[in-house]
């Protein structure tokens, strides 16, 4: 961490905080300049509330040199955290797909995307039971019914579930859930992150509309610190000024987490893109771009025509889809420059 | 609503939509042109949920004439909202302010602020117990022992008391607290906002880091559609790529709010900006701009160097700003041009 | 386009409109509703200013429906556009690459990469010679200089070249130049895209920092209507709150382009990402995203180690990554779901 | 200027980079810690490109501390910079108000226009002869001829005249404008930027669409570093993701600006809204924000209904809000805490 120090500060202030850092554990390097003189903390930063110094009278600017995040960081746990979803390994080279409707809304429609979606070699199915609407006046999903019903399709199709958590109350009825999900809109729901952190099973985080990748890190650790260490990291598109999508899919935090961190990356590109039409291309790009999986959208959809999916793949285009997408995985693997 | 459809729809299609907005007692107006045809739907379309037309394959786009917002729409609701306060109200053309320490620290702390702030005007005390922090290892807040404090604030000062919420377990705690604020963060926590709609005391809420105008206004939608007409808009800054701040503060959400919505608007000067130098700035500009108050961030920090705030005001400062603000506010409403 | 009008408008306002529009050789549909009338205007509206219409009093919104370009809309123009660098097709089926130095330095230095990126099979050679700098303080390239050296280095290579303008009168100088780049910068630049619309060569537009695909392609549209249909798209990051990367790519981008328009789109990694490291990852999703091709910064570099690059990639990874994005962009093709 | 290398450095390199440094004028201050060397640069910074540095292999992080800009910097000019608008001071204390029609569009427009404003105050006239316009069809301004006629208002009025040039080559028509305006578009422009540096007039300087705080006054110190130190700063909204106004205010950049820089600070309401109701509003707030004056738009607009505005102020609500703005700026004034 370095500390920039104001133009002649009070030397007993800076006394002060240099025994405080030393009562951290802190080695202090300073060094002085005409204008400025500028503190070097060495040693572990990641316990340091940078505000503390930041307020101080004699500090001109803090600025963090090592990441504040531990568990999930690459430097302290080289090798890739790989995660089972059933017999299939998320993170380990392989390439995976979790794949199913937005919600789950009939015992007819879930087992026959379950069915659909496993015939053409997806990993795990995905269904909302909870569903986080922006109305109110939106349909909220099945909830408790839903995840009956997911289970029942887990139980015809073999296929491991994922399905999201709104509330720390919820998390009773995810005993046989095999992945929790947590929503974009919940990545800094601090509370439910502690939480979770003590459950023992995979969690699905999202990356949340205008967050860091820095911030990302920082909500996978609160998980992590708190006892769980299998953290699914997944982007979902941000926010930003383009109307052509519903979000903008950032495809280069793939390689950003992966240097940072050891976790396995995943891309939903229904969700960052809201359009059908777009989510090929953006799972094609996915793979390339070196994600671990995908989380997309499936509907069957054949007589209700009002029930879900601008954004949802129909089980026909999902099925030439798949295939494809791991090809191009396979192939950049190979070519070694990831 | 207007619903445009693409070249030569199906007819067996068109006649589907047409029958169930017919079931939704909608009217629609049907203009056929060269290029397009075009439904206009007339009635209440604010129960119909547009992803759902939008997903036909019939269909080209959708867009929304009306507000899909109803309790807190200014159209249906011509009159302010006015909250109290203790006795103050908020919402009725006269400033308030609301002041404290970001964290409630020690009993000293919170009395001693209580003290200063309502010296200088204030009509209500903040302080954090529950404290919402990126990093896990940050100071996440005194929690129950925090809410104790302040309540003594409250019975010594004998100003009403605003803190925050993180999650719906948490709601006992807050019996005797008079504003239970819900956090940017927790904008979009659904569940969250359901129960505090069945809650009777107003509920501050902050406006999400990414939020547009029209999802803010969702989210108190929330809250009064389950019966909690007291809600409080607060604007706290929004995400952009400046750095110089925070983040940026959004003032033109102001005039923007008080036109679609009659529910008191206020601004957080000091998340939004997170400096304490730029904070008179904005508390000025944010009452010249039609605001109804200000949630600002107050500290004594006399001997404890290493404890808050970067963002706060010291007390001195704010009894200086404090009458300035409200002047402010007093001649732009003498104006009668907002 | 759709104008919905105020409730009660005045009937004297509501006749001249609907007579200006005639004039206009619009047919108008009117649809009365409860709340609202909205006028739905019929015939080729891309010619008419919607401010002029959204300023009248008796208005309430004006949305527009058809997309207000003409010359580089797919709609009327299905068939792709393919543009020739050199011998080699851009946007016709084939992956194309331009690669080279983010600015000309010396001979020796351009001839050895414009040997090195033909060898490695390029299209085309890039190559800076004038350089826009956010600083007056920082290297201004070599100008006048830096075009001579580049041209050399064409007659060597057998390369067409790539270099950016930044002002109208430096025209002249791009006489033997192949491709002329308007930088990002300069994307909203009217008086120079309406120069570079009398030219008789292609023209690289970049998209500007914080532009939308409309504006992206109405700044197309410029050069087009001015006479010149050779325009390359290229898409070269957008600006966000993330601070990992320099900007935010944004793929997703690649097929709505490709959608909305039948120009060639390609993708530049360098500046998108602004690092090295994470340029292979980013042209292998490019190239799955469906793009045509990449701009992208190859150095050597060998003994001047102070000379450029943070994001340039050297020739050997160049020469590695090359033939497989070109393998990635044949596979996505051949699967037949872009 | 911090300097952090990578773990174990090449000695070699090291050597090569100190000399280099020293080589620059620069001390260097070396802190060794367990993890991490951070060199300390000591000296005048502000020349020295931090890519040069960033790109090498011992090179972790480069981090500036001081400032990039020199002659728009407080720092080394501490007193505010006065400009004049005829004979009214801009930045000395005095409140500002620039005044006008979007687009110069008839001799009676803008001679009406002028005098309206003058009578109610206004410093200068604003009028567009060439207008940045997102479309190739839509009005691009009366240009030369436009110029004349607000000369002609200029001579009738006695205001000095504040119009937008789009190209260096349109420089001789601007002989007789008082103040020349750059364009949000063109705050990147640099050659149009390094021709205006050799102008003798002030320059009002648009911030662009998506520029940070450094990047607008980097742009202010093109103007600067070539000659001209009459430059007058001007925020006109930013891009964010909100719709319900046409740009984002950002009027926490005021005081922003006027702690790093001793220029003039103006805000235009009016684009970065776009909505005349919420001008007044911003505008108020501006001067409440500590801004030394206003550019904002003002229309006729009597008889032709279909000429401009939604964004322009009709003279008479003009004439209340110009009063209320400099009260509302000499009552903060007089409060002293900005």
């Amino acid at each position: 961490m370095i500390v920039q120090l104001k133009k002649s500060p009070d030397e007993k202030q800076l006394q002060a905080l240099l025994d405080w850092l030393k009562s951290m554990s802190l080695d202090v390097h300073i060094s002085k300049g005409t204008n400025y003189t500028v503190l070097g903390l060495i040693g572990d930063t990641s316990a340091i509330d940078m505000e503390l110094i930041q307020v101080l009278d004699i500090v001109e600017s803090v600025k963090r040199i090592q990441e504040p995040f531990k568990s999930c960081n690459r430097k302290f746990h080289p090798d890739n955290t790989v995660i089972l979803l059933g017999d299939k390994p998320l993170g380990g080279g392989e390439f995976q797909i979790i794949a199913g409707p937005c919600s789950v809304e009939t015992e007819a429609q879930i087992l026959e995307v379950a069915a659909a979606v496993k015939a053409a070699g997806a990993a795990a199915l995905r269904g909302g039971a909870f569903k986080p609407r922006s109305s109110p006046y939106s349909f909220q999903g099945l909830r408790e019914e839903g995840i009956r019903l997911l289970l029942q399709a887990k139980k015809a199709s073999g296929l491991p579930v994922v399905t999201e958590i709104m509330d720390i109350s919820q998390l009773p009825l995810f005993d046989e859930v095999d992945v929790i999900q947590v929503g974009a809109r919940n990545m800094q729901n601090f509370e439910l992150l502690k939480a979770l952190g003590k459950v023992k099973k995979p969690i699905l985080l999202k990356r949340g509309l205008s967050s860091t990748a820095e911030e990302f890190l920082m909500s996978a650790e609160y998980i992590m610190a708190n006892g769980n260490e299998e953290v699914i990291l997944c982007e979902r598109g941000i926010r930003t000024f383009e109307t052509q999508t519903r979000n903008t899919l950032d495809l280069s935090i793939v390689p950003v987490l992966k240097k940072l961190s050891h976790l396995p990356v995943i891309i939903d590109p229904s969700h960052a893109t809201g359009y059908a039409e777009l989510v090929p291309s953006m799972s094609l790009a996915a793979a390339a771009a070196g994600a671990d999986g995908l989380i997309v959208e499936v509907h069957n959809n054949p007589s209700c025509a009002l029930c879900d999916g601008i954004q949802s793949l129909n089980p026909e285009t999902f099925a030439r889809l798949a295939p494809q997408v791991k090809q191009v995985s396979a192939l950049v693997r190979q070519g070694g420059l990831l």
